[in-house]
């Protein structure tokens, strides 16, 4: 149950980016240009879209998406804008539609395919070549859209990267395996619970706090008994295929040691009484435990306000005989709750003259400067 | 009862503004600079200040302007401003003095005409020549006013354009004959009802949204039925002198179509049973039906938020009387909540990179267009 | 009990600054670095700090500054961020430590005179160089602390100015005489209430209010009853070391003039039934009367808001003994409500076109100029 040896690691303070990354407004819209609207995000879950005409309406950057399954069962995503003068097709969070999107402004009206399908005198439109107006080119505009995960991920780029290589490459370079995620099947699991945090801080500050374990004897007396060795501080990311391990008299990661639900059927002894946590950016982190999957989605909204939503994931075994979840629940939501604080915390003093410079990272904290030059990179690309 | 023929227009979609003219704040400047406190401005229902010394307090662009009753019975217009150290003089909307403006301040006083009266030790005052001060060049800041169909136009520009031109002009411009509006009467009539909106949408959404009626067949069901040619679309504003006609079986301008009141004294045949709407740029929309005027005035207060004052005017007969007007305000109340509903839901998506370039017009809009040209010049003019 | 001469002064108005001193946002921020985070700045009444270990803390300019009394009974001021990655160690606006100032998210922690004491795996810690951190470099970072009068002045300057020229400097020149704040012994007194104070107003209307009294008669009624010369409009504080003397009928400083307490043991004849107001620049007033003084702390937190604090202190025997202070306090609590309305009253219109070139000043407020020409100066000081 001991923490791994450290590697040699290099045991020199190291810098932080300068505070004016987490207050300066300019700074976030590049980053919403560079980052939450180039690369995938990870945008809802799917299940939460279970018959055609079902839509989901989701702040992605600055740009309002609509999440729609079709007629086919196939998941789209489309800008929520008409064509026509620019109303918002659906301002409800969530909904349901019989066979069409209508605008209800005009009733120009558009398939869960997108396409422009209807629209009062449509006969006698025509565009600027005379010729009756293309179906597909006045139809919504498309998003991208995969699924994995159970989760609907989209990207607003006009040429989205790689979905392989960024966001199951950051998963299989985390757990050293790429069959390690699939045993979780976490595309067939359900959703026991969600809940929805508005934290008043950058959204970078939520990725560098989960990155590092060096706060979890101070701030997570509950996670810590769960797991001892992140007493010491260590980061459970540090360590690809290292998941950290249950303490000796625990049953069960759950908010008192208590036993919680069986393993999950592909999970397997190497993963069996192990926490896995995995930071897929630039808004995922996955935990995974023997019984039950914790993920999480951040929504920037400003440069200083991120809407956090967790879901708790089980098997429909656990979910169709109603048993109680709450107290693997209360486990990761009191670690929440003790980090959204934290972070908190730390945003107001971003502006402060003594972090102009910023602070400095502890050794255990080292990886979270490779977070910070991968976003430099990200805003250099964007001046360039 | 048939709509007029369509004349022969120009069929292909046109392009509108794009989105950043109504997202962008500096955009929103230049409106206030070049349009609100440069043209002719609709400020306040003169009979709102009945007695000499009655006051109302009117925001006009940036500027806070106090429309005051004179001791002779004429409006005056001033900034609402002291000269000595710049207190605001009323900071109620509305209220009634009984001989003079003085400052809480300090108390500076200025006489119903604007003139400084007194000031403490006002003997003792001296301009930079060492003369006494001047009452006149002390007193209030004048902004010049005119009166027309019973409201109180300001303009804040120091040498106003022509009211006859620019308010008029469009008035006999849209009726095709001067004479018609004033057979309504409409600075004899009395409020029946005023009802003040607070809308989150840009002021020019509203006006486009009010010069065009291919909306009308979606979202006005009651109007449409006391005037079928509307679920056409086809703009009541687009012909020259055409009034929309009253449906068959239709009595009179009201929520259900039943009877209104008699017509006023001076509509004649030709404009009875018929609705004209007319728009008088920057921020007035006139409405006349036989028996009554609806009168909008829309006071932008920022690139997102314009409040709209409307007013629903009568005859001293139906006012006095008592008579129950609730059948017509609520029509042109609905018709005003879905138009404002409809603005609402398109302010959000005018950031959408969707809407770079802005959106479309069908060809029963394209007289918006014309509306964006003059907006262009507007600003063109402001920045040469 | 006459007011004394006017000596002979110019008659003539004279200019104001210009509006958007007052509203510009840029301005505000060079306020800020200029002035409140370059000069003394009184932060806290050092009696509210009792026992090693309590800390408050407080705004100055844009920082959070964290005053603490160590455990040599001493006072120190500190930035209130942890050197490690930043985060605010106290959010609360005042309390009591043990013995360390412990950062809640990682638990670096430091002891109450600012050096870092512990942090986990300190041991393992290293500086670039390779070498055990120092204590010192990474304690918190310090801010300039004096004490007087009782209160803790503060500076966030790299250098601060002297102390004694800009502080005591200008009481003494105010009141002619160095020896005079003295004799109040203000630094003994003790605190009998508390009144705070959201002002949404510029820092400097509040300031250039306090800097005359052509005001008084209109705002005033309960002080010029009991100052009657402030009814003639001078200003208390435009002679050096005149006092304004009570009414005849006046018994004391207080709301209807009746007794109130002993003077204080310094007072001599000479300020015996005598008002005294002081300006210490940027942002204290000082007022004196025989039995008690009342403080005013601003707090400038925007360009259109300023929290004031105001407290009035007491010789000991008034408050040991739980006597009544409402009579007193009453007093000076109405004069700043409505002070503080008239401020709020002006800030709305400095954006006014009519306040472009500011307004004027009257004779009795001409040395309101010469604290405009100061700040002017101050900002060019910043834009060298």
């Amino acid at each position: 149950m001991a923490a791994p040896e450290i590697p040699d690691i290099e045991s020199a303070l190291m810098p932080t980016l300068g505070g004016r990354y987490y207050t300066d407004p300019g700074i976030f819209v590049s980053e919403q240009e560079q980052i939450f609207e180039s690369m995938w995000f990870c945008a809802a879950r799917s299940s939460d879209l279970a018959n055609p005409g079902a839509f989901k309406k989701v702040t992605v950057g600055r740009e309002s998406v609509l999440i729609v399954r079709g007629r086919d069962g196939g998941l789209r995503a489309f800008l929520n804008i008409c064509r026509h003068r620019g109303a918002m097709l659906c301002t409800e969070d969530s909904g349901q539609v019989r066979r069409n999107l209508q605008c209800p402004y005009h009733a120009w009206t558009y398939g869960l395919d997108g396409r422009l399908v209807a629209a009062p005198n449509m006969a006698a439109l025509k565009d600027a070549a005379g010729r009756d107006i293309d179906r597909q080119e006045y139809g919504l505009v498309s998003v991208a859209l995969r699924e994995w995960l159970g989760y609907a991920w989209v990207c607003l780029a006009d040429t989205p990267p790689s979905f392989g290589n960024e966001v199951i490459g950051a998963v299989t370079e985390r757990l050293g395996d790429a069959s390690v995620i699939d045993r979780y099947e976490i595309g067939s699991l359900e959703v026991g619970r969600r809940i929805t945090y508005d934290v008043a801080a950058n959204w970078k500050l939520i990725i560098e706090n989960f990155m590092e374990c060096y706060h979890c004897a101070t701030i997570h007396p509950e996670l810590t008994e769960v797991l001892p060795e992140f007493a010491d501080g260590l980061a459970a990311q540090y360590f690809v295929g290292h998941g950290a391990a249950f303490g000796d008299g625990v049953d069960g990661f759950t908010v008192d040691g208590g036993a919680g639900f069986d393993a999950l059927p592909g999970v397997t002894e190497a993963e069996d009484r192990k926490y896995y946590a995995i930071t897929v950016r630039p808004q995922i982190f996955i935990n995974l435990v023997p019984d039950h999957v914790i993920f999480h989605r951040m929504y920037p909204l400003s440069v200083d306000r991120t809407i956090v939503e967790c879901d708790w994931l089980y098997s429909r075994d656990v979910t169709e005989f109603g048993r109680d979840v709450s107290h693997s629940v209360e486990l990761f939501h009191r670690v929440n709750q003790q980090d959204f604080d934290a972070c908190e915390r730390t945003q107001p003093t971003m502006s402060s003259k003594a972090y102009r410079n910023g602070g400095v990272l502890v050794p255990s904290e080292h990886h979270i400067g490779e977070f910070h030059s991968w976003l430099l990179d990200k805003l250099t690309e964007g001046a360039r």
